[in-house]
């Protein structure tokens, strides 16, 4: 029982946050990932400076974020595996962001990221709590007796996965398949129980 | 945001447990506690060796636990709570005994310790997963950047609060009250949302 699940957040519980703004919104650039614009505090930059030459106020990207949902059989599962493990989601999106979302799925515990907001709701900042969070996280719960399991989806969940006793990858593209052999695959909600159980 | 709630749980969101337990069967000396017997591993080798003595099994004693109730407004007060802040509950309960209670409280993510039971449900050991682990939380939640908040009620829990960056004394005793003046002190779930506030 001293074992903790560590979740990413989009592609594994919810949408691709930023996509769904863009596509909410029409604005193309948002569309950008990890896969265009490697490192992330540049393509975060790049995204900021996008909502604001479109007048995007935080508020307004909420609003967009709150009409989204989590994906379908995210929420039944998540309280089947919190009655089962403690619960831990670890994202590297921005608690603003996040809100509507954790709100849907019940507040779980979530480590991310902060932005800075202006009286006026503009995005003027965000700040990243630490470099590569996932990763220590895991390490700070194996500090404190824990085992872990870990789930992601994508190439920025790998470090945690290997941190972990035991790594999952939850949908994941091709690319990642064939780097990371090492990990688990699931596919859907049922898979990630039965690697769970 | 970046704020963790480190919630004490018997005391804080649901009666002590062995109470309950020494109440409900009528076994007086599950009644003690550590004021009776300070050193805590000790007092749970009397605990198990009693409900031996009884045959008491982990499975009577979960009826038992299952049965009672968080206490009023704690619910409520925790669900507060989970809106503004990343909550994780520090006990020094068992994940066995918590589970009825965690599961009025929507699960939220819980550090405790572990029995081990025997295949007839006899409890054949604790495992404390390590040595004043409330205070090795804060601890390892400040190397990850957030700022803690504690809340606790009685001695077990000073060493949490004077390391968390803020400590709250929940309905503590007035011993507690006189040794330690440099915690704030709540008296019911009104001042303690005043505290978070």
């Amino acid at each position: 029982m001293n074992k903790i699940a560590c979740l990413d957040l989009e592609g594994v519980l919810v949408p691709e946050i930023w996509i769904g703004v863009a596509d909410r919104t029409g604005i193309k650039e948002l569309r950008a990932t990890t896969r265009d614009i490697s490192d992330y505090s540049e393509l975060m930059r790049m995204r900021l400076s996008v909502c604001d030459q479109n007048g995007l106020t935080l508020q307004d990207i909420s609003e967009v974020i709150s009409k989204m949902l989590p994906l379908q059989g995210a929420e039944e599962f998540l309280s089947w595996l919190r009655e089962r493990f403690q619960v831990v989601i670890l994202s590297d999106t921005f608690y603003q962001f996040a809100y509507p979302l954790m709100k849907q799925l019940n507040f779980p515990a979530l480590f991310c990221h902060n932005l800075e907001v202006d009286d006026s709701g503009r995005i003027t900042d965000f700040k990243l709590r630490m470099k590569d969070q996932k990763k220590q996280a895991v390490k700070a719960f194996h500090s404190l007796g824990f085992q872990v399991i870990a789930v992601g989806d994508s190439y920025n969940d790998t470090s945690m996965l290997s941190e972990a006793d035991k790594g999952i990858l939850y949908c994941p593209p091709q690319n990642v398949i064939d780097e990371f052999p090492q990990f688990l695959i699931t596919k859907d909600y049922i898979e990630l129980r039965a690697a769970f159980s």
